[in-house]
């Protein structure tokens, strides 16, 4: 062994060389082959959430006088590297793991450790200095670190998303002021039914986002909840006791999240009903937006042979084949993380009923799934938004035309003629293609000038008997 | 035909017999024709809101005198027969059914019709007196009755839901406090990690299970609005004015419930999301019980060659050939409850999804799988409660024998000889059988008087570095 | 106590009066009490399932002088019996229920035996003259009976639904035929892209529904093995070794079903991944029907504001409110059916992975939702092809007129002026209204007569270069 | 503009910069800013497999004389040099994509276009000389290129899973014949049954794998079937006749795959049912594979509180605060893997559902579930393996003590006294400690020699009524 190039690390089970210029060690290493499952990184966001956490725990370790104040000086700069952005190549190990997180918790401890180690001028790999477990893990566990660690970045993730739906709702709250006088034919279960205006769609749109936008408040509540100071299994052996009262408003402090001590760490170190009652939520949002998508996708349809209703932007060439066609591809990319959304949601969910006694060893694979779903959904959104939603032009004649063409103001009559009586026209009008107009004055139903007020389309948006009382 | 036994009567599609004493109509064996599916019945509560609802609509019509009132009165009349257990029966359609719940909606509005025309001494059939959709659905549409139905009835589940969730939080906080005392091995990974309390263990469920009962009280607020007044599309087409503002609270004084009007008709009426959230409530409650119910199972398992830490009340035989086995069969059916909830919520949530432009049509499959969520959570959790935790026998001796014999407690002498020293002492216990504290003193790591207060098991329940200040 | 109305019967929990006129006994009341869940009865299938493998046991018992063959005789026409339809009513036990099947399969066992007595003249409850578990259960465990039971049901409903899909597949290939010279606009992602048939169309429908019987015909392979003579464990603990070769052999004989023993009985008694995959299966299907009747209903939207390519059969009125709408309420039944099919593919995905060690106790969810599915889907077949397949109609003329007034069919001239051109082209005729054919000719791109035939829409329905070699 | 640093191209959108050393182009870059959803790149895999179908293109139309074979020459060597690993850096594209795939398709043309035209000595974007959609997207579409791209891929994934299964089967075969003397007992529900050797486990688990195998080997039937060559909606328009009849036997020759052109390419464009199907077969698998991980936990629970039948080989630190904690961490990675693919098939099942008309637009989502649960699949297996199963160890003496010490077999004496009498022997032994031999002997029911051997637990792992004919 070469050992200008490697370092030699140990652990329980055994040694290993670890490459002398690396800032993780054995353990990461371990975990790496251990756990070559998808090729891919921690995020980025939880790498940066378990810094805040280690600096938090050292500052705390420090104040309370269990950690020597000069260690616990290098391992804050350490962290605050990290949270800087430098050091996250070192994060080696694949995000789906066993182990409950502790290659995680281990791999940022081995590189806060060795960051740290440099700073105070002692060569990596010297833990009798500076101990990724004794030092960088005082006080805590895998079991509460890496908990809270998924807790603050989902909440940060949150808050992005919230950030996004308030944008949509704007945009959409926009549009239905743009389009409040597009009348148009409303449809149910693609038939066709009877008026409404695009505006009225687009207003119920954003109604459904500003459910959402609740919703993710009111999730703010449960997942600001940390197991922080409960180490192993909720108990807090090994924490000192003034450190656990002290290391979670630390880290409000620290990440300027507003986050709180669980009362019953115990609970909060094994359930994580939480998240899934946030993917719930995160999940009615993409049923929302795959439904609107759906809809733009249908009014959009055409250019010729659908309902063309309105136009999306053009956004790119629509076929490598067929020329000037253009697709709806920023629903259809909506569509798509809907369904990714709903998937992971029943990932998260297995995950979650998984977990047996004082833990929950399926985190990895749950904290993967919510936050690709909290990333995708943010990052759909904002294409929607700025690629789709901004840029629809309603086809305002199209759209009146489809309403003069259709049969559906044969509802409005209905308080005047009976229901049998106007199924009956409504039937002979669609077989013969004779107006509904004609057909009632032919049957001397309703005077000439009272059908027409009745019969006009613009009355029958909002509630109330024509020509009676919805003036 | 023999018109002894049958009346004709006739719709779009044409004439049909139905049977003379039939309160349903043409339109109800229809449907009943055409969906087949389930070969269930219509749930009784959802039966009973519409019948609510009818009665609603009927008060509110006289009231603002679109509706005679004597016809009115007939019509109360039938929905309170209705809400008094009657007449069931006459719900002949198939709870799955495509037309948006329009079958279901016109069943109700043909038994009431005809209930109503006996009271008023007629001929059932005879729907120039009282007609189903001109008296029955006046100011109504199914799109607006059968949404509002199905969101009164999943109120009233969740209240009952609720109510169980309370009773079971008391039952397992009554548990927490009678073995607060019953010390055992936490685990971890279904490994051996530091002692814990079968009370702390309750207690945590307990924990879990207030949050249940949060969310549930917090999706009321969801659940509780309306789009009754909207009628076909949500802008209210047809429904007298009067009657849209007075229908909804109407409605409230009726059936108790705390419901409002929406202030988005056309929203309500078209976008399910509420419903995706609320299974997702209902869904994170079956994973906490799910867990729960494996944590139990685990425990209990046994009785000679598993943790045996607990036994489950017996309930039955457990076996057709074991003799004496005896099976946890009430968690194990709770494990199926929550399987069932976590499979209903796929469907709840792609029929959201599936929604088009002004209407939903696959309400239907989303109330059957939504009231049976809530229906099988709650009878779940009753038998939960009553045959199984209250009857739980901690082994008090058997939990206290495990401690001794494991090598856990090793984790508590961390703070004074550093986690390396005392990995490798944890891992020559394991392997030579020598107990930690001789391992200890054969090193002079720890002068004996101290070793036992460290390694004392009842020290380890709460946080604290053992020793210095976990007192 | 009244003992005219009651007798007592007794297992290891204790004593418990019986209705004196029931058939089952304590074990089931026991059953009943700890399992009210759906409310359900178990399914007629499940219920003459078990009794044909009772008969089977019964058979062999005798054979292989196991079982006093007076005894036999009276347990055998017991099984006769329920297989004809007679005492289903008997079967009181919840589907969902803990204890792996035990209530279900002692159920059974109770009922024969008092039948069995009665065929004896003696009395029910007189277990000394027919024991539930000792005779009627004899060489058998409710471990290999509940799943063998499970795995005929599903190999009867799997035939059952592959006649059905035989139907669809005639049904969807004679309209294939009908339909053959119907052109119609062909659309990607709902836009407008390049014609087709409606007859192309369908008999892409009913190849997909091959594809769904050849996977169902496969599937048989697998449902067919049974675990029946593994007793408890897999092992065959207590049957008697002929026994063990002779009942699969004498069940197949019985129940006229290709059935046969697992080579591993061990494997085949715990590992329930076999209705994974026929639930996959069943999956797959009604995904096809669901993208299906997703297009039925996008072609026939309408009347006036839709597609309006087909019209589907008017099988009822489509509204309450609004007269002369009729509404696809036969694919929508279909979707919804489709919904429900996934959904259960999560529960019963669910169910088979929480199999812990020898045994899987969470069959009786899993059956419940894959009868469910599996019914539901020939039920839901049925109506289709009955009520909506056979009865289409297409709107030749407007489909015709549609392809006309697109601009599709600019993609055929892709080989003569290149993409890029061809898109500019489009472009300008789609903001100018001009046609194709004009804009050519125009730039002098093409000669009138080429172009007439490169862009007859009829000559675009197969491969080939028009104009050159598709002809 | 500094136009050393860009060229200019453009589409119908209008103009766009694109960086001069870029091999990408105009829609490429437009897609990757539309599309910014995961982070990701697409797969390795999939590039790989749309090179090779460009290639058989390029091949077959110059066989076929529409492409000059100059610039075929070029297009064939640029192809190459994909496959052969280079230029996938510029694949810039989204894996999550709305358009259906024409980003992935476009991307590939212009990569290869400009490759191309460098291989000519031309300058990249001069697409006049080779040009994306003329030469190297001629005579096909992004609607049949991209899904026989995702097929071949899953064709390729789905092969190495096999060789990985064939792997895990001989492993797990091998410990069966390791483990084939290892009595220990067997668990139904987790309580105590009868006994059963650890290599009847273990093959169990073979023989479910081997069930695996099988249903991979006949999805290769169905995922063979490509529609490459019906080019726009299956209809083949713009492909040479001769091109479509050669370029899937050419692709199979240049693949080295067992490859074939769908009879019906207009259902192969529009139904992704086979991909639903495969997925369950991956799903069942997952199935199976989280059962064994979960009863190898169990068996490892301990060392010293749990079941402690075996011993997983320690693969790393358990924990980060608790010394000599070794966890179960293969397996768990195991579960994980298997609740993603769970997930996956969700979504899978959605994007498939949402297809309309004569496309599915969603196959992005879909390819990139797929993709993911067949690598990790593949990649879970292999550390199953290789770092857990071929280690297991075996604990003899405690497993046999454990039998000794229970006292499930006093099943075996059924035969003997009755079911009830057993109950009544087995609650009395339970609660007093005794011994089931020493109860039987004092009540006389069966001599002492012959109970020896009736309660031989060796005598109780094959089928037979031990003391007559098991022997």
């Amino acid at each position: 062994m070469d050992n200008t190039l490697y370092r030699v690390e140990e652990d329980s089970i055994g040694e290993k060389k670890v490459p002398k210029e690396a800032y993780y060690g054995v353990q990461s290493l371990r975990a790496k082959e251990n756990f070559n499952i998808t090729g891919q990184k921690l995020s980025s966001d939880l790498i940066n959430s378990i810094a805040e956490i280690k600096k938090a725990a050292a500052i705390t370790n420090v104040e309370v006088k269990e950690l020597d104040s000069t260690i616990g000086e290098a391992i804050i700069k350490a962290c605050d590297d990290i949270i800087n952005g430098k050091f996250h190549d070192q994060f080696i190990v694949d995000p789906i793991q066993g182990g409950a997180g502790t290659s995680t918790n281990m791999n940022a401890n081995e590189v806060i450790a060795n960051i740290a180690l440099e700073y105070l001028g002692e060569e990596k790999g010297n833990y009798k200095i500076v101990n990724p477990n004794d030092h960088v893990n005082m006080g805590q566990s895998t079991n509460d670190v890496y908990p809270s660690c998924g807790k603050i970045t989902v909440l940060k993730l949150i808050i992005k998303a919230i950030k996004k739906l308030e944008d949509l709702d704007k945009a959409l709250s926009d549009k239905a002021e743009e389009f409040s006088d597009v009348i148009k034919m409303g449809r149910t279960q693609l038939e066709d039914a009877v008026p409404i205006t695009l505006g009225q769609e687009f207003h119920a749109y954003s109604s459904a986002i500003k459910r959402d936008i609740t919703r993710f408040k009111n999730a703010l509540n449960e997942i600001k909840v940390l197991n922080l100071g409960g180490t192993a299994i909720g108990t807090g052996i090994n924490a000192d006791i003034d450190y656990v009262n002290k290391v979670v408003p630390n880290l409000s402090k620290i990440s300027g999240l507003d986050v709180v001590q669980a009362d019953d760490l115990i609970d909060s170190t094994q359930n994580l009903d939480s998240y899934v009652m946030v993917s719930g939520v995160i999940k009615s949002c993409a049923v929302s937006l795959s439904k609107m998508s759906n809809d733009l996708r249908l009014m959009n349809s055409g250019p010729r042979t659908g309902f063309g209703e309105i136009n999306l932007p053009p956004r790119q060439n629509g076929s490598s084949i067929m020329p000037g066609k253009v697709n709806p591809v920023i629903p259809e990319v909506v569509n798509q993380v809907a369904f990714n959304i709903i998937g992971n949601d029943v990932t998260i969910t297995m995950a979650a009923e998984a977990g047996q006694l004082e833990l929950n060893a399926f985190e990895p694979i749950l904290f993967h799934n919510l936050f690709e779903s909290l990333n995708t959904l943010t990052n759909a959104i904002t294409t929607f938004i700025d690629n789709c939603i901004v840029g629809i032009v309603a086809n305002r004649e199209e759209s009146r035309r489809l309403v003069d063409h259709s049969i559906g103001m044969i509802t409005a009559i209905n308080p005047y003629v009976g229901y049998d009586v106007a199924a009956k026209i409504a039937k002979e009008a669609l077989v013969t293609g004779k107006s509904i107009k004609e057909l009632i004055l032919r049957d001397n139903l309703i005077p000439e000038d009272e059908l027409d007020e009745i019969l006009d389309p613009y009355k029958m948006l909002k509630p109330g008997i024509i020509g009676k009382n919805n003036g």
